[in-house]
């Protein structure tokens, strides 16, 4: 897999090895990045254009049916393209869609929100939901390259981006100091001072999958926060303004870091002092959600076993543990002493 | 991957990796070949079973639907197995569910028919239909073993058998001289001598694959036979009676036999020769399609691109070439040349 700008593919497409060339885009993407990325690219072949309604509801098993018809009533064959144009959405339903597809062909990345730059554009996972089941269906296909491209953050709200900079945090979190010093030095309305912050990150991504593409050991430190935030998510999805992912993310970490005290020998005062540095992003992310629903969720969640929570936890910063056993009681506990602790930061 | 027998499945069991075992079987193998299945092997977790309708209708997308689901509602998670008992459309259809949920669980095939034996159970390949477009979804993935058991081929009517001998005389046709020979000495009807031919059959495909396995080149050597094999296959599918796949693929591979005169530089004699031993077995497969249908269906067969039609043929019997094209006046000549070369015979 490539990493790189929108030269890199200018350069991939100039070398003609595609029969044909499909861009798949959300109704945003077509409307705030298509005509640009039409404008800065050269194609040799005309693309064909394939839209979704954006939205989480599109990575559906109907939605994905529908494009496999798509792509082969427009001829596409074995050695045609897909682009996916999107944010995390695009990306992971345009990545599962090329890897099924006449068993796999071609596809390149480009992200077009920051978390989708971050989190869900890299790493060869690619997923649709079953149901309200996030990727539940899924594949691991690394695409031919992820395109890279800060002028799309100008086309973002800036609570997208907030949400996105969650992903960024956490590698900091889990795997570098220095990374996670910058992050607390960021001002997140400033999409230059984020983007810069985007390479180290995506380095730490990218380290720990080359170590374990398959998620079988230290790519599970990926998921720090994801426990506890993927069930926020869930139950969110259908308030009538949903938290976003990386807002989820965010109080994920701040639950796992305060478990980490007792699960996983992580000191008070760092603890304490992390949630601080989190809480100052993302203060108003207060979930009021229940516990036992929340629990639920988790137990149907794809990484947990025989009935078992199982969270990402830290023994230090930058030291995190996987598989950490967590009872009910103990996460329960965790999230009245959590709302405690941030009314007194 | 392992190749064994049920044997190896046992020693697999007991190494006791899996969290829970789910088992795909259609009417049929659940009649006739899972209840001495279950007496043969300890389970050290009582399977749950998964059934579908015999018949490559449920290849679809709609039953892989119900089924991600029946895996979610029974508990699986990342640690299940899914054991796939039954012929192609079960090893096809089981691979593709497991290399899907969850991004991936692991799977065991047990292919209870020739063909699935010597054809469709290794070599990684996973597939369900897109409509009447055979295999158009799919992916690469291994399964953690495949089980074969001579036992199975008591339960099938020798027409079946007959059918996936086709796939038996292709290994030997495209790579192996004495293993052809081999097949053209075998009476079909005795179970054990087709039994005996399944190992060097088998070491053909592998060895192919673990060369190629992403089918760039020397893989496209096993769709020798299956261009104009699928097309007769595809148009046949609705009749009362319809053609089984092996029966297609061996009108494919004398018809690909015939064009390797002219577009492979096949001596005639010799293809003649393999022409009148294919036919011996199969002098009952003539097939009354109309050659146009025949090629608007090769044309969307996913193996081709560019509005072209490439054929695999052969420049001396165990030498096959990819990607030969061939035009539709071509093809259509030589349909009628094989017809009357047969009737001569």
């Amino acid at each position: 897999m490539q990493l790189g700008d929108l030269q890199l593919l200018q350069s991939l497409l100039a070398e003609n090895r595609w029969s044909s060339v499909f861009i798949l885009t959300d109704e945003n993407t077509n409307k705030h990045c298509l005509t640009s990325l039409m404008m800065c690219i050269d194609f040799p072949v005309n693309p064909e254009i394939l839209e979704v309604e954006p939205g989480e509801n599109s990575k559906s098993i109907e939605i994905c049916h529908q494009l496999w018809w798509a792509l082969n009533d427009l001829g596409a064959d074995r050695n045609s393209l897909l682009i996916n144009l999107g944010g995390g959405m695009i990306t992971d339903l345009g990545g599962f869609l090329a890897s099924t597809f006449q068993r796999g062909i071609d596809f390149i990345q480009i992200p077009t929100t920051l978390l989708a730059m971050t989190d869900a554009a890299i790493g060869g996972k690619t997923g649709i939901n079953l149901g309200n089941l996030k990727n539940q269906i899924g594949t691991f296909q690394n695409p031919v390259a992820v395109i890279l491209d800060q002028a799309w953050l100008e086309t973002l709200p800036s609570r997208e981006i907030r949400s996105g900079f969650a992903e960024v945090v956490k590698h900091g979190i889990i795997a570098d100091n220095s990374l996670l010093k910058a992050c607390f030095e960021t001002d997140v309305s400033n999409q230059e001072e984020v983007f810069q912050l985007l390479e180290p990150s995506l380095k730490v991504k990218a380290d720990i999958i080359a170590i374990d593409p398959f998620e079988k050991k230290e790519r599970k430190f990926l998921n720090f926060g994801h426990t506890g935030g993927h069930a926020l998510e869930s139950l969110t999805l259908n308030d009538e303004d949903p938290l976003l992912h990386g807002e989820c993310v965010a109080w994920g970490m701040m639950i796992a870091t305060l478990l980490s005290i007792d699960g996983g020998g992580l000191e008070a005062e760092a603890a304490k002092e992390l949630i601080r540095s989190i809480d100052s992003y993302y203060p108003d992310i207060q979930p009021e959600v229940e516990i036992e629903k929340m629990w639920e969720v988790m137990l149907r969640d794809k990484k947990n076993r025989n009935g078992k929570v199982n969270f990402v936890l830290l023994s230090k910063v930058s030291k995190p543990i996987a598989n950490v056993e967590i009872s009910m009681e103990h996460f329960a506990k965790a999230c009245d002493d959590l709302r405690v602790m941030r009314e007194e930061l």
